[in-house]
């Protein structure tokens, strides 16, 4: 482990470069552009988009107490009529400076990020008073994002924790981090995890509202939620989930489902309206919460509190009832200058998941999707990591733009700070997946590089350009952990004799060297060929000559 | 732990039930079906598919040295003309013991069974030399099944390992399993495996033929290729993979690819051919081979010997070459009587995995489709369980019959019992994943057992019902070990308070029990219900009353 740990007055995170890369800035005009940089034993490099923050670099000096320091603050915002946002600003043909940081960080032209954004397919959440974070992109043709829960219960974990989990999160590639915070000191947790995070933060604020009546929803108040969301603005949170499609009339939709109501907020609300027998304070006051949104630049999440909890309740009436309702307030939303995202389940079949990235781009006019897992099946709690990495998958590759994880304690604890990294690596490959899947351009070029040195056997290589070096060399050590064994033709699944890259490169060496690359060539002379093969004393077993 | 061990000569295994469950027998005619029952707390029971064999079942003496009963030796053989196999009886409208052991397994009726085998779209991998399997079906009308991979290698690993991995994969879930092993005592270790085996085995022949030519693979013939196949025939291997579609002409090829050949039987038969500008002897004496396999009615698995390695690789002319061959040659084993699966793939990104599904039924007439994942990106070793978890489940739901696993351990190293575990469960989640998707009879009924159970706060049953009830229950002791948080109406993932779970149900339990189950209802009375509501206190974190 090349990581290190520092220390703050909250807490020791974790610091240093990920083994086998430093951090590296590219220089665009004003802007420095963090990269994970892979020094290839070759001589080459590879360069990989960077989610880290300061703490994987080496020259940077981390103190907790005084946060990141505050790259935006410098940015020019330019003036405009209304509140500035990132939308407003888009709509109006202006390229800000996140749009050009977000270009070299996508290998795209800042014009296609600023009319991604200003058509509303795209959001970049960065709240005026989060200027630590560096800013990033949230839309279906950009690279899929990947978001960690992080935050503690009633029942479990410290402020310390939280703030390694958001570092450890991110240091394993997290694009944004929600704060889910719920038991005593949200505030306190929320302001160190803010000051210190590199990325956009999200939070529902209806959580800590429901701390100040003391768990009762039936005593909630457009007032102290107002309240609340403004409390949470002035801190810098970059985007809030805001559960106001569950409406009263939906709330019985969901009496015959199999698991009911499985959102927390969804839940809070569904007991309000029952309760008080009137629409919900976020729907009938959400044009108020618009205008204060705008004016901080906060991104709508538009929360699907009715989501489905099971195979049994996906894609039923109740479900779609509310993303219907979305679509409406996505709308007020943008002629506010807001900009949403919306999001989606949750549990889903397979043969389900399409219909609904269908259903949201046509109803909610192609905000980003953002969808928790969706678990392919219900049957695997302490795997539902991977249960909702094959639904991640799937539903990124229809126009996903940002998953949720889901990790291993999902449905039956919080998790602990390896459940995170493997959360986070599980989503990894998922959004990568999708990438893949959706031809984004140079997304192949990481997994080509990979292949090639795993195929050349340069095992250094392979570690370093994969998503986790650290477990990967650890299981190869765990049964060759000798230094001369990362340069051997072979490993211990195959062992030397039979190791098929071996005997494959060196067909290759001697059909290359013999000019048999092609049908033609080898049907025309593959017979003097051969014998000469034979007489070389058929070296399938040597090294390739390099 | 329930579990417990027992010793033979050989090594101690894992016997003794999963938690939470106990090993039933469903008596069907002269048949005892095992399934694994879990009672509930509730008082029903559920029952699930059981591939553990004996093990499992506390009333079973387990004798490493003698092997299990030989549970088929007394059925009848049906007498007919030429070799007697599954295939041969079902064309010929006879439907077997196997047969009916698997309709009662799958819970369908035995004559599509018989329908499916005749028109080898499904296969029951039984040699007549293995006695002791329980009869299974691979083929996409009936649950997808899962393959686990053990055997040593010359570097790693004993046969006393290798048994306890066999017992260890078929106790989580492996349908059948593949002894690949390549170091010493190749033969030895097969027959321990075999003779306590009650899954169906497969081996690649190759291997152990290349052992006695001391790793030549140049030094080979047919008649040595054959004695090896015989011999294993006669231990009772079930199913044998073949990879005589690899072709002189189609090595070249692979030349220009970025992994080259990653198959070992497809590079050994490679460096064959290319040193004997041949064709392979396993095309050439494929008839001879097909005369012998259905003797001892050995299923073929027509190895994918040039499938691709990297995603750079995918669906190219060496790959789709070798399943066209494959396609004759499926014609011609068929005619012979012989059962046959395809194997295919390998490395593939999504969006070009269900193409292999459609042309390998197009090529080979709906043969079962077994596959390795495939993988849906390259850049995650020591996670390949999942890279490959995500195509598998893909796969499965265009079509594919059985999954062979992927360990976490994958491109690193042999994997552990612990990593066959991991292998074995991110498998079985694939191939339910998809069962669902493809809408199999009863395949929801657990995803709703399981659901019903969590919305009911009933934790152990939740855990009984999962795939590992050891790791579910772990992981929910990590925060809450005691007892009685084993029937609380929270989890320490949320807290008491903000359970919606428990809010849902209070909203349910008030809403059916005020008749407000429908929109009309609720837009009827739901004024003076929502008064009573808030009289009554507000209850929504009372539990609920069942």
């Amino acid at each position: 482990m090349s990581s290190n740990h520092v220390q703050g007055t909250v807490e020791t995170v974790t610091i240093g470069p990920i083994q086998g890369s430093v951090k590296h800035y590219q220089q665009v005009d004003d802007l420095r552009i963090p990269v994970r940089r892979v020094n290839l034993t070759n001589g080459e490099h590879f360069d990989v988009y960077d989610t880290s923050g300061p703490y994987t670099d080496d020259a940077a000096t981390i103190d907790l107490d005084n946060g990141l320091p505050k790259l935006r603050d410098g940015w020019t915002k330019p003036e405009i009529a209304g509140p500035p946002t990132q939308l407003a600003w888009a709509r109006q043909g202006i390229v800000t400076s996140e749009m050009r940081y977000i270009a070299a960080r996508e290998g795209v032209s800042p014009e296609l990020v600023r009319e991604e954004v200003a058509a509303g397919r795209a959001v970049i959440p960065a709240n005026h008073n989060h200027p630590e974070s560096e800013p990033m992109i949230i839309g279906k043709k950009f690279a899929v994002k990947i978001n960690a829960n992080i935050g503690n219960s009633a029942v479990s974990s410290s402020i310390a924790e939280e703030v390694e989990k958001m570092v450890w999160a991110t240091r394993w590639g997290a694009d944004t981090i929600m704060d889910l915070s719920t038991g005593k000191n949200i505030h306190e947790t929320r302001e160190w995890i803010l000051r210190n995070s590199p990325v956009p933060v999200g939070t529902v604020p209806i959580y800590q509202a429901l701390e100040k009546v003391n768990g009762d929803p039936t005593l909630l108040t457009w007032e102290m939620y107002r309240d609340t969301v403004i409390e949470q603005a002035e801190q810098g949170v970059d985007y809030m989930t805001v559960h106001a499609g569950v409406l009263l009339r939906y709330v019985p939709l969901t009496a015959k489902r199999v698991t009911g109501i499985v959102s927390r907020g969804g839940s809070i609300m569904a007991a309000w309206c029952l309760a008080h027998h009137q629409e919900s304070f976020l729907y009938t006051h959400f044009e108020e919460l618009c205008e204060i949104l705008a004016k901080y630049d906060i991104t709508f999440s538009l929360g699907d509190g009715l989501r489905p909890g099971s195979i049994a309740d996906a894609n039923d009436e109740a479900q779609f009832a509310e993303l219907r309702t979305l679509g409406e307030l996505t709308k007020i939303a943008k002629s506010h200058g807001v900009q949403v995202m919306i999001e989606g389940p949750g549990h889903v079949p397979m043969h389900k998941i399409v219909e609904n990235v269908r259903l949201e781009e046509e109803w909610c006019e192609e905000a980003p999707f953002y969808t928790l897992g969706p678990l392919a099946t219900d049957i695997a709690p302490a795997y539902d990591h991977i249960t909702s990495g094959i639904g991640a998958a799937i539903i990124a590759q229809a126009g996903t733009a940002m998953l949720c994880y889901v990790t291993p304690k999902e449905h039956l604890g919080l998790p602990n700070r390896d459940d995170v990294k493997v959360g986070v690596i599980t989503y990894k490959i998922a959004a990568h997946a999708a990438d893949l899947a959706k031809g984004l351009p140079h997304a192949q070029d990481r997994d080509d590089a990979l292949s090639k040195a795993r195929f050349e056997f340069r095992w250094h290589d392979q570690f370093a350009l994969s998503l986790d070096p650290d477990t990967a060399r650890e299981y190869h050590d765990e049964t060759m952990p000798a230094e001369p064994a990362k340069t051997a033709h072979f490993c211990s699944m195959c062992g030397p004799k039979f190791c098929s890259m071996r005997i494959s490169a060196d067909v290759r060496e001697y059909a290359e060297s013999h000019g048999l690359t092609d049908i033609d060539a080898i049907e025309a002379g593959m017979a003097a060929k051969s014998a000469e093969f034979t007489e070389s004393g058929n070296q399938v077993y040597l090294p390739v000559v390099s």
